[in-house]
């Protein structure tokens, strides 16, 4: 079976998802496409606005055949840590032929350049870093500066800035690197990104970003919002969406958990502060005074962001905080390699048969039923689990219908079988 | 200056309340009303509907001529407690003639009675409590038990039992209680409650309970809301609190921190649980367990209460979890004495004048800048007003207005002037 690999969050799932997911399976002629899709809570550092379950479910009904858990620690992880977990998932099944991610720049030769720099850090890169950095620079400036001057005009100075400045590219980078790292077999490819770019909150055509239907979400009643997004989702995912949100678990957005967070660090010290993940000194006492002078979620994020404080490095930390991820964890994640199980949240024929094929093969065990995993001795297993329970056990505090806020769903719910078979694509 | 002392939450202030003050300046004949009040919080262990400062300015308006607060860790505190803190405050200040406090039975010799054998418990006592609590008796039931046979018919049976089931009775004994530990001069007098019972849901005529009038702000819009309970509140009292309602600095219900509170108890491991104040064993798994699958306050709180447990405890002990009070901070506060300060929220002329007549003679110091005394080193003083202030920051999280949830405002917060005379009344 050929088999690509996919790194998603559809959050929710929309038309430029679809394209995505088509595109790879018919550029690669794959069989399989397996989808590491973030839980509960996404790269930005917040919920997702439907839990894991619909979307995994979304992913099935838009073609996919297999979908697996990127654990929280490294779903809510910077660029680095978010493609080093979701690739060394792929890479530990040992049946993942290629891996596909969107590209702005479309520009493969290129992003492996820059990656291979960055993973080895030659001496040359590493002194005109440092001279970038010293000339007061910000990180992600110097590094660009000294890119651009270590690779000498080998591509054009504006390409090489688009790249080192675009979402997906960046991310398209760090998926590089830890295919490098992992000494992965795995062949990565580009899929040109359609349509609106990340960030857009305005609606235009087929191609809407999730970031807007979230906003759109936000803002307007269902019924009205129904009618603003149909256009930009396929049916099937639309129809999960309104199943979720006409129960009461959605939408859920990040603002829902403002006071509950505010209280958190009102009630914290900062030496307490000081233990979470993407901290550094100083940091603990902006939370404090955000905290203190901020009412809402969004005036706290705007209290502590600045230019060198990203929201989306804040919004992690509020997070990691709201979920009980502190740095000591983290680094024990990362100490034991990374995600340490594979944690299938749904699958079609085709998922479950490529699934009993690597059964038993893999490097890392598959998880389909967690309570079986609650006290596993494997390394970072328990744990690993433990958090990502945790972590939805406050996620689904965010539901408006109170019957669905109980705790405990990541050991009880099952994992999604869609039987669709994908012949008929 | 003759000055009688009353104890009060004014949650909200209503006729009731009116006519225990009035009564109390007339039987006295005090020139000056010296009211202790709960903050934000109060003895059933939950936020008040207005804060504190509203709350004195009722006070004031309806005649009281100074207000004094009540630490949040006694206001919050079992009927022992809350007494012991208010008693302690009104003999501090050396000038308090009476004590005035409702009363169901009206038997002030009666209350004397059981107080005295509360106090000092005799040998025939405390076996007669013996015996009634291994024949399985609960605590309050065996304690009545006990006190019957130990006073012989004294007093009719009926009016015993009455008595120590009649929470404004309940709270007498423990006032006088708290007089027989401090040796108080303070001398005690009951004023006949009139009107519907504490907890009567249920409007009748003038005398509406608080409980009742907040039941009513829960259900109803304020404009709503108004009329129903416009005729239990006197005028000026009523104006305050449609003032806050309408700045969205109220009503506070503590369901407002469901969430808030869920969401902590899910972090918090069993262990820091039982750190908690008016805990015992085996209830930190029961708090874990209602958190779990509680998704609002209501359920919460209904998911710990039990016979054993009832309902107003396991509200102190979610409150005392939220503002940080844990068992060994309300150790420490007793151990010094309970409250440490005298500290004014509010007072008119008369009330400055007793103020500026004891200031340097009392017992404990008087406070009307708490920023004073962020760092004193009176023994609990620092430590008292940063609960305090930590009691207040979550309180504010509840208001409805985001611009008013910014903290610190206990140490920012002028004390209420109210320039109004008693000569008049």
């Amino acid at each position: 079976m050929k088999v690509v690999g996919i790194v998603a969050e559809y959050n929710p799932l929309h038309y430029g998802h679809l394209y995505h997911l088509r595109s790879a399976r018919m550029v690669t002629g794959a069989d399989c496409v397996v989808i590491v899709m973030s839980g509960n809570y996404t790269q930005r550092g917040e919920p997702a606005v439907v839990n894991k379950w619909a979307r995994a479910e979304m992913a099935l009904l838009a073609g996919a055949d297999l979908v697996i858990e990127l654990p929280v620690a490294y779903a809510m992880g910077s660029a680095e840590y978010f493609a080093f977990g979701a690739v060394r998932l792929l890479d530990s099944l040992g049946a993942v032929d290629f891996i596909c991610f969107g590209s702005e720049s479309g520009n493969i030769e290129g992003l492996k350049a820059i990656a291979s720099i960055l993973a080895d850090e030659p001496e040359e890169y590493k002194i005109l870093l440092k001279e970038q950095l010293s000339a007061g620079h910000s990180f992600p400036a110097a590094r660009q500066r000294a890119l651009s001057a270590y690779l000498r005009g080998k591509f054009g100075k504006d390409s090489l800035t688009r790249m080192m400045k675009s979402s997906n590219d960046i991310l398209g980078v760090e998926y590089l690197k830890a295919l490098l790292r992992l000494e992965s077999s795995i062949q990565p490819l580009t899929i040109n990104r359609v349509g609106s770019s990340y960030n857009s909150t305005e609606l235009s055509a087929k191609f809407s970003s999730a970031t807007s239907i979230r906003k759109i979400l936000s803002v307007n009643q269902w019924k009205c919002a129904k009618k603003l997004i149909e256009s930009s989702m396929p049916t099937e995912s639309l129809s999960v969406l309104e199943r979720e949100i006409e129960l009461g678990r959605g939408p859920v957005f990040p603002a829902l958990f403002g006071s509950a967070i505010i209280s958190l660090i009102r009630r914290m010290s900062a030496d307490e502060l000081r233990s979470l993940p993407y901290m550094e000194a100083g940091l603990e006492n902006r939370l404090k005074l955000a905290a203190d002078k901020s009412g809402t979620y969004e005036e706290l994020v705007n209290n502590i962001t600045t230019r060198r404080y990203t929201a989306t490095r804040v919004q992690r930390i509020l997070f990691s905080l709201l979920i009980g991820l502190d740095s000591r964890k983290f680094e024990f994640f990362n100490s034991v390699g990374g995600p340490a199980y594979i944690r299938i949240l749904g699958f079609n024929r085709t998922g479950r048969r490529l699934l009993s094929s690597i059964r038993g093969k893999t490097d890392l065990p598959i998880i389909t039923k967690t309570a079986d995993f609650k006290a596993s001795d494997i390394p970072g297993v328990s744990e690993m689990l433990a958090l990502e329970s945790n972590a939805t056990n406050q996620f689904v505090l965010g539901y408006e219908n109170p019957y669905f806020r109980t705790s405990g769903s990541d050991f009880t719910h099952n994992v999604i079988y869609i039987d669709t078979s994908t012949k008929d694509k």
